[in-house]
């Protein structure tokens, strides 16, 4: 399989760059009966949105998914689904200096050397924008799960320096940050307001949970749930390092205490983060990932140019200067689309199972 | 594809449990004409192999791997290669403690849920004794990339609180850690007796790095190069996170510093990990990966019975104290498994390219 | 994989229904440096075009289709492909007849127990409507083929129960059925009046060759080249046979006359249609399929409704009386995309091949 | 994926060379608790076995089975079913004058050009050999499909000129050709015995069936159920056509009658041999597949030698006269292999799919 597929059942399939004509997604292996308008995918779509505050992009795209096919009387009907989302904002831009040098830290100087050329305006399909697809795609996966009474959903945990201490659910959306700690909203504001007079960019971390979890969806020993987890974060622009529960943490934990011990009345902790041997235990998915700073600053940096001479490139046009604050919706929607298609995969393989032994809660009380 | 199969073009599939008869691999896509023996896997399978320091688990397995098709004349015709390894070490032991348990932080729950029932002879399949064939089967991904010039290697960067401050690869193999650094060999010595005196289990980082690397591998936007490492090392027993580069670190770096810089000399920092958007750079991978202490510890631990009553649970029987000391030579395999599989592919979608641009070396002088 | 897609390193994914908004494709895996233009696309797309004649259904689609991603100044970029065709002439209809009734020998009844219910709507996904789309995706197979010297091209080799007896490739693009033997098409015409009155339909049989072969192509043992034909003729829409070569004829056969003899100045006879082992001989592929009576005729046949019951149905509107007719370019598309795809793999994974025998010529002077 | 696996959700995965060590596979997929044991495959495989008459190879394999894993008390566990028979009778030969020469119709020119080179020994992994394997797979994905009530059964259809004229399923395995028609089995036998004295070989036809169907297998649109089943059997050895139903009898039959009408009594025939736009209706899946005559020959053939020089060969040994009189077990396991992996596919999309239309049976009385 080429590399714009994601999944085995359930697929997602995408193409689309920053400045070309349109983005476009088929979501394959729906079940049908789904109820789904464009209305729901654009709930999500608008969460990712650039330009809705002055934090990301002024990059203004409506973002406006259409839904092609597969969809009938309001109803999924099995088939392939077919997504378009128009490129509104190309604005016509000079290229001429990013078109004959490679910015650091970027996919130019890979995508020249894969493909022998590279589309540069705004970087063609290494753009973040490729990502809208994902969500439109994802908020189908987690419209289905939602009725499976699983719930997929994110927030920043960590922006630069600044850690979430809290997490209030009902706080996440009210803030431009995806941010769940509403006393760090105010010391985030001034952060990003001191970064985007410096020119400067900074890194993030989000963190990602899916509640009301069944045990059993994963599949050993290499399609593992985590493992797929990790694939799909770590498959997001500017992801560099992908944790499940506790992570790096356990590095130096001993196993007396690491381990979540299991009582009748739930599970005693969660540093597994809802994953053993790679099939869901029942306890919530927690995922998180760290994005890089973006390199599209606006402080001078040392590159080469396309015949490998030594020159300077600067930054300058609509950048986030933090791409983690726009990056909770779409972990959102590749977790959502992994745990859809590992719950359509152990259906297929396990429809009749029994297990004689009850499923216990989550966590204990 | 169901879920013993990594790879795409380069697949290796696998099977086997703990205590079953044997373990088995079958290596498909590798390129004909690559000499390869049994001896060249049964390296890293003797590096692998457990009871060959007092700090890895006495199970006395030869491991001894036979290829049963594949090769002819010594070189690898192209068609699939059958690999085995008979279990030999299946010391009859009372599983009446376990049979009727399930273990925290053991996949016994997640088995049991997933299909009903479960293998509870040391684990079955979710045992980590399967990832042997994972390294014969590496073996020859490493050898076939080393005759491309691509050199992969690992070792254990940190052992519970104890950090490798040095890398010495002439160091890794003279120590049964994997430690790259001499200074340190002593303290993790004092520390594993201690620890197997207290019944008690730790974590442990694992590095791997792949030199030599050529631009261009990786599929964007899914099968990026850096969300397959991810995939095939979340994938093994007990990690619980992987890192690509600089990784967990990035989340507050500032762009500006953070940026590896290009230069015709080479790139100036590697905070990139040897990929950027998801295709190789040149630059050396460089990914770190977290496992877990094993919950297989001395120290009793509260947990249900396959009816779902309260129980409490010991493990006594041969275990790894650490299971991160042994995972050096398999997280090697799974990432030139992955780097083997994606050669491959871009050769086939990128044979004729040429670009114009001089490939730059991994770093500057 | 969801079933969707076709393809492993060279992919076609599509969706779109008979009356639904639009078709469309994704075509991933496509080397980057290939010029292709929307014309390039429509020249097929013309030539599969329903309304050309009056032997063809009467419904009148632009079929004009708009690349929209994956493409750059002219030439692929190596990214994925996005391919839209708008459904003009969805003439709203009186759907009351067949809303509630299942049309024998159609994938009504079919699709109605798959997925519970069904996209009445000139049949929904199951229309043969789709099949645009594999024509626009198959033409920049055959286009990227053609630069490497193979070339696919196909023609009708029986229309009911009239044989074309000569093959004469200049014949074949100047009438209407892409009959080769000019002096069978006037009794083509002849029976098709004659059809057309009667409101019968006709099966038919088509061929597709693909000349300037190289050796090499296929992969044992289950995705020979021959099987992936077959998969891909099969899944055309009233597809019922597929034959290579001799195909069903070498039943009676026996081997020491049925069997390819082979010289230096080339093959004696190409009864196994240019496939031996699974993988290319370098000889022309030649493949043949059968296309069953589409069973839209105006002769009422016995059915039943969706609750059960006993009742007739009449296929009213616009249908093709021999869906063989505009079967061709289908089946060049198939075919392309087919020889795409192992040309690639092939590629990746014998890249550095060199066999010291020369190829010899497809065919003996 | 590499070419040796097929299925998606249940998937085979095999290796193995004709005068290899041992021939083995992988079954991946499976459903929990099936009951299994060697005993069940060792059936069909002594089905399949040469030397258990004089009309095929006298080469003398036990073909003896082992199950490896994923088996545990006598049924599946879910995992990976990995299975090893190891090649006994490797005799001694003298492979001097096949060694530097290609038999005409054979894999020796294509291997020998896709690889560089090639294992000489009885043809290496082209080998009719390897189908040992897919029957042992096979047999587990029929004991499976038998619990769900789906029955797969073959027959020897034509042998040369000579075609059973009845259908009597009892006489099918009381003689060594499948041939289910008691009358035509003694002109069978004298047909073979004239055939075996003249050194020479015939073509054959297998037929499928698969009866207690349900509805609604299949995957538009790529992967219909009939694409899938085309797939299988034309990827075995010597195969050269494949129908579904009426196959190549549709191209001059006429809509109005070759269509099955549907009655609530049941279908009124099956010319479309249980598919309808790629999915299962419900009637029996009838599959017929034309063999080749075998070139192997003791009439000298004109081929070239591996340098490309004009010669002759001849073909000694052990070699069936009629491949077809072995298929008819490998033919039904390529089937079975197939149905349960859409069985499984279906399952995991459609799990809760309620059609409110009956389910009508497979035909009228």
């Amino acid at each position: 399989m080429s590399g714009n597929t994601i999944g085995k059942l359930f697929t997602v399939t995408s193409f689309g760059e920053s400045h070309g004509k349109a983005l476009g997604a088929i979501v394959d292996g729906c079940p049908p009966g789904l109820a789904i308008t464009e209305e729901d995918l654009q709930v999500d779509l608008d969460r990712r949105k650039p330009g809705t505050s002055k934090f990301t992009t002024q990059r203004r795209e409506g973002d406006e998914v259409k839904i092609l096919s597969g969809v009938f009387e309001g109803k999924t009907t099995g088939t392939s689904i077919g997504l378009l989302i128009e490129n509104t904002d190309q604005r016509s831009k000079d290229y001429s200096k990013i078109k004959d040098r490679f910015r650091p830290m970027h996919a130019d100087y890979t995508y020249a050397h894969k493909y022998g050329d590279r589309d540069y305006r705004g970087g063609g399909r290494s753009s973040a924008r490729e990502t809208a697809m994902r969500v439109a795609a994802g908020a189908i996966a987690k419209k289905y799960l939602q009725q499976q009474g699983i719930e997929v959903r994110g927030y920043l945990s960590q922006l630069g320096p600044i850690k979430a201490e809290k997490l209030d659910w009902d706080v996440v959306e009210t803030n431009p940050f995806f941010c769940p700690d509403a006393d760090k909203v105010p010391e985030m504001e001034t952060y990003m307001n001191a970064l985007r007079k410096s020119g400067d960019s900074v890194g993030a971390k989000i963190t990602v949970v899916a509640t009301g979890m069944p045990p059993g969806l994963g599949e050993p020993v290499f399609d593992r749930l985590d493992a797929d987890i990790a694939h799909a974060l770590m498959g997001i622009n500017a992801v560099k390092g992908v944790e499940i529960g506790a992570g790096f943490d356990c590095v130096d934990a001993v196993g007396s205490e690491h381990r979540d011990e299991i009582t009748p009345q739930g599970f005693t902790s969660n540093n597994a983060g809802g994953v053993l041997g790679g099939i869901s235990s029942g306890q919530d998915i927690v995922a998180h990932m760290a994005l890089k700073p973006t390199s599209s600053v606006l402080i001078p940096g040392e590159t080469i140019d396309i015949d490998g001479n030594s020159t300077e490139v600067i930054t300058t046009g609509r950048h986030d200067p933090c791409v983690g604050i726009r990056a909770t919706p779409i972990a959102e929607a590749m977790l959502a689309i992994t745990l859809m298609d590992h719950l359509l995969r152990h259906r297929g393989q396990n429809a009749d199972v029994q297990c004689s032994t009850p499923v216990i809660p989550a966590s204990a009380p």
